[in-house]
């Protein structure tokens, strides 16, 4: 089997830390498998290298930033490869250039367009373990690029695409995916399996286990994920196309995010294209909306209200101030006091049952649901902020306790 | 005119000497220079690295331990790089690869093979300040080397040859080449020019302005060096072919090396051929040796006696006691209390009176010569190394002080 592995920063912050995910990697290769492993800079080194940036030039250019911060990578890929090397193993490092990762040249945030396969192979068939430099890249123009967050799940999932790997595997700090936040509630339990679009939903609504980025490329190329934990030896959670246990389970997980607030535009003149008016000034500020109600008021007129990430509040504010004469309304308020608790599960709207599960659970516990949105895989409403982590449990005890 | 300056890594340690250097560039640049930067890694950065491998590894590969090394120079780029775009310059760093800096496989040590100038060029005309990474390469295989001690002004050397730049800028924390050591002789002056044979007789007696390395390529491609502060704006010393002041004065300098041995072979048989075998065997042991002396004693047995660096006599001691009955001697003894002084001057096999000022100036102080040797452009002489200090100071006198 060709099984690409991946651990994050924490999992390779000191040398003992090495020494464990040494451990890890050598018994996959012992036991027979061709493996190519990503890694990320050791601990805190980005930060360290961004503040020593920050210290010389509070505003460099995001080309020379990423010159500076793909030093982490190949830093932590030399030392594991000493580790290995250390245990009698058959090893070589390799960076994005040496493989050929070509990205697009959004220093920072670049895309990767193509991975030349020609020197992983070459290593690969001398029977080494190949150590790469994960959240690096390089422009056509050979300068040096990086993925911005979760970069280095994106490479490891990229090379186990191009490799044709049986198996990505994506270690971290936790053991898995859950049904729930394991550290708000206690019943939670870890999936064995999920799909690739449950898993999209619940990394979009905080379970930082994936970037959904690297989920979605998953996806696409049909990677078979796995999500397991560097520090605990367990099955970790499967993420693939169709789960076998599809039928049993009718939701997979609920989630919360707290990162969320609602804006309310007050008294939107009751004229056809008023709406998209204000959708329109919205999304020109590069606002993204989630769910969206219009309620429609005795004196013909109308308030719309939406869901924004709660850092672009402001900015959406702000577009739609720009137009009010425009679009004409009377005043926009924000509430950022609000949670989106979701439920997820792709079995879900076949089973008409669901959400009026959910609406029994909050209803036992008095919470009051100000918006509701559905999809195919998910169930989400809007409530207070200071009611989630009840709601969650109230949702959780519902599904999974009884 | 193109420039090609270099600093080495205390002139990069922190964020006030990058911007102390950045102005020496900025002011070199804004003169209407084309500017190529060669820089080492920060500071005490190279050694952190190799107690961080040390920790993992004792014994790491030289792939990763370059792997992991020429992180250091693309770190002090990139921040060097920030440091100018701060002053509103127009800059760009670029690494071993991206230069198309191609070595030999010798790890650790490697040796500059070519350089592409296609992307150095592409960057001068688009009037951009080039910083590169020193004291790293790629091999044909695109992997990583390091060039070894002193591998950064090899870069900046070899950069001006390929790009015939007009000038190679050496910049170090002392402010040139100097007649003697200025912390121990007072009358120490900094010498305008220096021929490359007068300094490479400086470098190998310990004065470590330059490598011998970037000194023999300097002189290969006539490349005309200068060595001179970072940290003091005053012109350095220019090593060139004919230096215009060669006829005025007889020598250049006078330095001491105290990281010197004398091993003395007691009683060889005095037949054909033992010399000979005494030497073959210190040369296979991988010994440089230096100066030799045969004495014939009234028996028909002779003792040799010659000069070692101080770290490898017990090396040259071993392999010839190994032969000892091939060669047939009595014993061996080591002495490593003497210090080697010698005066340095391109016109001085010319001027016969230079030996006899050499000897008068030692004679005054009645310090007593074991050995002497004498070439082109140099005259040695072995003391013992209690008397080095002052033999130095007496030379000096003599010849820059009267």
């Amino acid at each position: 089997m060709l099984i690409v592995q991946k651990f994050g920063g924490s999992s390779v912050a000191d040398a003992k830390r090495i020494r464990n995910v040494a451990g890890i990697i050598a018994e996959t290769f012992l036991e027979g498998n061709d493996v190519v492993v990503v890694l990320s800079a050791q601990g805190d080194t980005t930060d360290d290298l961004l503040a020593k940036a920050a210290e010389i030039n509070p505003a460099p250019s995001k080309r020379e930033l990423d010159m500076l911060l793909t030093t982490g990578e190949q830093q932590s890929i030399a030392l594991m490869a000493m580790c290995l090397e250390g245990m009698g193993l058959p090893v070589v490092s390799l960076t994005a250039w040496q493989i050929g990762l070509r990205t697009d040249a959004d220093y920072g945030a670049a895309r990767i367009r193509r991975i030349a396969t020609e020197r992983l192979k070459r290593e690969l068939d001398k029977k080494r373990i190949v150590l790469v430099a994960g959240f690096q890249g390089i422009t056509r123009f050979d300068d040096y690029t990086t993925l911005g967050r979760g970069g280095s799940d994106t490479t490891a999932v990229a090379l186990a695409a191009v490799l044709h790997a049986d198996r990505c595997q994506i270690f971290t700090d936790v053991e898995g995916v859950y049904t729930a936040d394991p550290r708000k509630v206690p019943g939670a339990r870890k999936l064995e399996e999920v799909t690739y679009d449950e898993m999209l939903e619940l990394a979009s609504m905080g379970a930082q286990v994936l970037m959904n980025r690297s989920v979605q490329m998953a996806k696409r190329y049909g990677v078979e994920l796995e999500v397991l934990s560097s520090l605990v030896r367990a099955p970790g959670t499967k993420v693939k196309e169709v789960p076998s246990s599809m039928e049993e389970m009718k939701i997979t997980g609920i989630a919360k995010d707290e990162h969320t607030a609602r804006l309310t535009v007050v008294r939107v003149a009751d004229k056809p294209g008023s709406a998209f008016k204000v959708m329109n000034a919205v999304s020109k500020a590069g606002v993204t909306v989630d769910m969206i109600i219009q309620a429609t008021g005795r004196d013909g007129e109308n308030d719309i209200s939406f869901v924004v990430p709660e850092d672009q509040a402001e900015q959406a504010r702000d577009m739609l101030m720009e137009r009010k004469k425009a679009i004409g309304f009377d005043h926009v308020s924000i509430d950022k006091d609000i949670a989106k608790v979701s439920v997820i599960g792709a079995g879900m709207m076949s089973s008409a049952g669901i959400s009026s599960l959910v609406f029994e659970a909050l209803n036992d516990e008095h919470i009051n649901i100000q918006m509701i949105s559905t999809s195919e895989i998910k169930i989400s409403c809007v409530i207070d902020a200071a009611s989630a982590d009840r709601a969650v449990a109230a949702i959780h005890r519902k599904f999974f306790e009884q």
